[in-house]
This record gives C-alpha cells, structure tokens and sequence, in this order.
C-alpha cells in the first residue's frame, strides 16, 4: 500500500534527504507506504489474493489517499 | 520492512480481529510493516539492490525491532 502519486509525501521528502547526507545519494526519491502480512490457513488460491486485495482496498487503506500497489502469496513463511 | 517475530503487534492483532468482523475471516493474523519506494536513475544492478538493502537497515529502519524482509526492483515505475 502506497500513498497516491499526487499525494505530497514530506516524510518521503525528509527521508530522500536523510538517505543523501548518508551516503545513499543514489536514490533520488523516497516514498513510504505501508505492507500488510496476513496469514492464511492451507493454499494460497487466486480466490485467497482476490481476498487479500480487496481487504486491503476495504479496510486496510485509506482509498481516497491510497492505492494498493502489489498482492503476493509468501509461501516460505510457515502458516 | 516488517516488526521482528517477537516483537508484540497490538495493532496487528486489532486489524485481524477488524477483518473477521468484515467478512474476511479467512486470514487467522496481520502484520503491519513499512514499505518503502526508493527512486534511482538508470539500470537497477545488484549494486543498487544492496544499497538498498544497506539503506533500509541502517537508515529507514530501526534494527532493534524490525527486519528488512524483502529488497526488489520495480522496473516498471518510470525512473
């Protein structure tokens, strides 16, 4: 989960400065958002990611301001 | 970027009781990290990827109570 491109991200901004007085000046742009893990019982089904969006989109993100950027099944991580 | 283990996860832990009440029981638990976007001009190398990588732990992070947990390149995003 990510803000919106048009969102202004001063904490993005503070952070890309931060990163460029410590060495890291080869990233020019900085933008913080959020990731979620939730566990599931059994397979990961394309109906579980469907899931997985769409409680990301309803209740985990603010969707006037954010946008849910990327849904992946994690397999390694023990249920 | 996501808390260690052991760290407790009250938010967590309100987030998934908040799912099962809205129609998404099918995830038993949550966790809620921090994603980050770093911008770089031209080719993503491995180089750029463990800068990355060092950035997150040393910088955007707080090495006591979380994990860098996954580093990737999204070529898709215009540079």
């Amino acid at each position: 989960m990510m803000p919106k491109p048009e969102i202004l991200d001063p904490q993005g901004k503070a952070v890309a400065a931060a990163l460029g007085r410590l060495g890291f000046g080869q990233f020019g742009a900085v933008r913080q958002g959020k990731r979620f893990e939730l566990t599931v019982e059994g397979e990961i089904t394309d109906e579980v990611l469907a899931a997985a969006r769409a409680a990301g989109e309803q209740v985990l993100s603010n969707p006037v301001i954010e946008d849910v950027v990327a849904v992946y099944a994690d397999e390694e991580q023990p249920a």
